[in-house]
């Protein structure tokens, strides 16, 4: 009933919930600093939070990010307590690597989701290191048909796997691989990080692999190197020596820039509130996504989640106001916000 | 007797009093290194502080913030100590809000300092928001006439107002309304933020309804996020999430100074000594206010408001003197006195 | 016997023993950092740390900066430690204001060092405000006579005298008299601060009146004003205040240079080992002075005096060693020494 | 049967077995930001960490910096263990200073490696500054033959010497002597520091010596003044005043970045980690060496220093298979790798 990689993310939650540094706390955000409007000529209530993300409408640019799935009650929770509250405040969602699936089958009920949300988003995932380890487009397609995902993410996790004793290491050829199962799927892949950011060179080979849209996933927040730290037996540090290694979020946001002509871009790593988010799309982000900070209230209950998520929603939007933006088309990528201190 | 606006004012002065952190201690005018003349050619008694402000001659640029106004002893007392002081050292006074007016009449007796004060520039104050919300050229009358003011501060809190579960939030069509507003009063209208900043974008919307006189009022000092965070009794953290939000005061002032041909410009927000107040007037501000550091002498006594009074002019008198500065025509807006680290 | 500028040169030492933060520690020469030979292609014992001063050859290029005199058998045992160390180690001595001779006639005594340090150069001290107060060329002359100096000091302090709640304050005019007193006596005159910094415009005026030396004494160690404020019997902290206004000495240094070519430049203020004394010479100073380090050592004996300086020159000269410098010309204003990290 | 060299050497372990601080911790290298390719197209196992040093091959370009040698068991047990790691691992290693051979023949012992490490790089070691205390070709090719080497070192150490009471401080004429004895030996010659960086004039003139191999050496790890400070008798603090004297080691590297093309650069000095030698090799190192991390694990056992160097070299791997990076080539000085924030 249970094998290796559905015991892993009960690990890594209890990892999570041991060890509060898991978050780095980078706060990188915190170095941008925003104009003000003191006469922002808006109605507070009048001001459009809305925006479109893979053809549907969402309340706010808010993504749950890739968190979890696996044969276990805890984890079926979380999950459906995720997309009861996904559905309710009308943000989209993924789901967490869903590899175990093809080891435990029983897995599968964790991602069967789309009853508990049926009008947002659900993005399913899988680390993209996979396609060099068997999985191919049979596997992709069932992650995707059980979630009845719009999108598939995969996941791009070089440092996680390598400071693992046994980790998927064989990160060659994946550029080509990418493109094909692209090629195969009737929905969008999307190409993400898990907090060491995507770098113009990575989003380049994207872009040739035909992929369009890249959640940058930078340093900040969780760090995947820290947590698998706790899982190893052995006395090795490797974990912690690289548990700050990538771009900070907003770094990678700027580096990305160029590339927003013929992109969609994703924040994620590091985001705590909504003032992270409105700095992310004013750096060119048309998504924002936060999975830490969901977990605790996800394994409470979808009033948790919905909780946690109107509060983010409520600073989105009292900072769109204090800003004078009036809607998300104004605030996107909009420079002019920034004020360079002298 | 009471009602729910004339109690806030006493609610602000105790999360004042316990909270010391509503101060938020920036200290952002200590990065500005000023020169030193060891050879100033100047006799330190013969230094001409005196400036012009609405038609006075004040002994030196200091204003006494807007802070309050109410049907309370308290309250009466705290601005009967202010006018008092302001006539003695012969410094300009702002009053708090004079809404509380208009919901309790009794609340005027605090706004009736003109006996106190008679030859000062005293100023009356109401939140521009409140032309959203039935307050017009009347009200901004009575306002002026029982203070008998020389000018009426308009103030722009969208910050508290957005932080507060019920607060005034449509700020939309203000400046519209401000300028017809200051075309039919007698007296100057003078624009004014509570803590957060004045932005380029304010001022020009400002000088285009016709308003000459503008009061950055920046972050660094009094944060009314923060304060209205301890009126809330719901759990919401909005207030301390946006406790430091704006444009700090040293960096208003050099973002207004492209309009200092057109428009006066007054410092507040964090000035905290007379040193702060010769920056800010090297910066552009024609006039330095200060609430916070004022607010505990004038619950004491006109003689301690005074005695704090007295105290800043000679450290503004020793400045101008160490700097070589022998009157306020030769400091204002005068960048050679910076010197830039190398 | 004792009259109030007798009494007072006793209270600053105690303010000094008493409160380790007069001396401001800003450690302002760290930020400068220096390169480094591995190859010197020098032998230590070879270096030539002599330098040229008022006609005399000194063993390094110290000062003992202006310190006390006075009717005290502590201060004269100072004076006279001070003293015999200087010629025992061959470096220059400045005594502290002698204005104490005009009101107390014992204290000339305290200035009688020639047979003590008859082979290096002596230099008297007058506070140049007193111009304005009664003292002129007669004064000058006896100053300069009881100490059989070579030089004087005129100290310009317009913050120290600020900060007394009955100083000196009339700084009018003083140029004009520098210019007239310097033309008439026999040896030169100095010009120095006593801690806030000499700034361009002070050395230009200085330039005007015929003065050919400056000693920039800036901030960073020893704060006058914090020591006059613990004098007063007042509650006024403006002492406090004012304790670190002025030009960080690095950054006096600096900002000297444009006047290298008419002006020989000395080093003080915060001064602390042979280290800066290396940086002041490579930013242009010619001499270099301290003062409080050599308190203490003063207040027990010339050899405690001597073993202080003996230190410091070796500092010195293992720092010029390792700078691959083999004399004091090759040191002097050579930015190539200075490393900028990139 | 001991001298004063040949105690020395033991003298210094404890220094750093007693106060940690004798590694400075500078920790000079985490301001620089790497680039992070979350595809980087590689398989991990695949990565050649392999490079060419003295016409061997290494399993990575890893130095055992020089350390010690001498009549001591304990020195003996050291340079064993530290000879058969180098073999085991495959990495290249520098001894001590030899000069103490030739006043305790004894010691020659503690320098006859070869046996045990047949087929690596061994580099012999003796101070530069002997050259002008009697040490010429003869010694020199004693040094050579009792360890077989490859190579000698010849370190430059002005400060540990001049913080010596008693230090060999005549660098006069050096570069000279360099010339001729390196045009004598039978194996090429390289210039080190000892923990204060080599600066570019003292490259140029090694050039003009005709040495082809730098290592820099500069500060931020041991610190040689400090353990002489440790040594010495007297109350002198001149050590601890110049323990952080020198150029940073990420610093000197950058500034002998000029030279790449006519010489080969070696870093050490405060590397303490793979991601340390990753920057070093980004910045134009061909080798990379460590002292103070393999002191401990040398005293224990052979064992123990192959179990810190695997580490290293995991630490090593990682970090290049983040980047991207397949080879040592590709590594070798390719600044596009670094991250300038904006
Ligand atoms: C508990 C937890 C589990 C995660 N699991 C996955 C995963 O399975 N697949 C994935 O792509 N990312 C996973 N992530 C990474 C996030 O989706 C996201 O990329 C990362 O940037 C979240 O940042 P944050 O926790 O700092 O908000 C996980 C994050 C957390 C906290
Ligand atoms: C107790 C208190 C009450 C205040 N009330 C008002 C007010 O009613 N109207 C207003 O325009 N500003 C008000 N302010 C803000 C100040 O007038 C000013 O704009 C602000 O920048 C003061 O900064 P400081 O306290 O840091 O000196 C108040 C400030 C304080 C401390
Ligand atoms: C105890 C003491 C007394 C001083 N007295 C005088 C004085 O009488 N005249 C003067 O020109 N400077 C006086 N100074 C100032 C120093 O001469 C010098 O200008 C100042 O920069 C010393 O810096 P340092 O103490 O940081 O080394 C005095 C300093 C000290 C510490
Ligand atoms: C215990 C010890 C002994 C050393 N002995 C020598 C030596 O004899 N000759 C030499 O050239 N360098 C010697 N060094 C300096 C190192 O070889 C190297 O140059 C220095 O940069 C090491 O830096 P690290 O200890 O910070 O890694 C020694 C270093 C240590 C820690």
């Amino acid at each position: 009933m249970s094998d290796l990689t559905n015991d892993r993310k009960i690990e890594h939650i209890q990892a999570i919930e041991k060890d509060p540094q898991t978050d780095r706390s980078g706060h990188y955000f915190d170095r941008i600093r925003l104009s003000h409007r003191a006469l922002p000529e808006l109605n507070l209530g009048d001001i459009d939070t809305g925006c479109d993300f893979l053809g549907y409408r969402l309340s706010f640019p808010m993504l749950i990010s890739s968190m979890t799935g696996g044969d276990h009650e805890l984890i079926k929770r979380i999950n459906r307590n995720l997309a009861e509250a996904a559905e309710r405040c009308n943000v989209a969602m993924a789901v967490g690597s869903q590899r175990v699936m093809f080891t435990t089958p029983e897995a599968k009920e964790s991602f069967r989701l789309r009853e508990f949300a049926p009008s947002v988003p659900l993005i399913g995932n899988l680390g993209a290191v996979q396609l060099n380890y068997g999985i191919e487009k049979a596997q992709a397609e069932a992650a995707i048909s059980v979630l009845e995902a719009d999108a598939l993410y995969l996941h791009l996790n070089p440092l996680q796997e390598a400071v693992q004793p046994e980790g998927d290491t064989d990160f060659s050829g994946l550029a080509e691989k990418i493109k094909k199962l692209a090629s195969e799927l009737d929905v969008p892949v999307l190409l993400k990080e898990v907090g060491s950011g995507l770098s113009p060179a990575d989003i380049e080979l994207g872009l040739q692999s035909g992929i369009k849209c890249f959640d940058v996933a930078g340093s900040g927040g969780t760090s995947w190197s820290r947590i698998e730290h706790h899982r190893r037996k052995d006395s090795s540090d490797l974990g912690l020596k690289f548990q700050d290694w990538g771009l900070p979020t907003p770094l990678a946001l700027k580096m990305a820039e160029p590339y927003l002509s013929s992109a969609t871009i994703v924040a994620s790593g590091g985001l705590r509130d909504g003032i992270d988010m409105v700095k992310s799309v004013i750096l060119g982000a048309s998504l924002c996504g936060m999975a830490a900070p969901l977990l605790k209230p996800a394994m409470e209950s979808a009033d948790a989640v919905v909780a946690e998520i109107e509060k983010i929603k409520t600073e989105f939007r009292t900072a769109m106001f204090l800003l004078g933006v009036p809607d998300m088309r104004t605030l996107y990528n909009n420079h002019a916000l920034i004020v360079e201190e002298c």
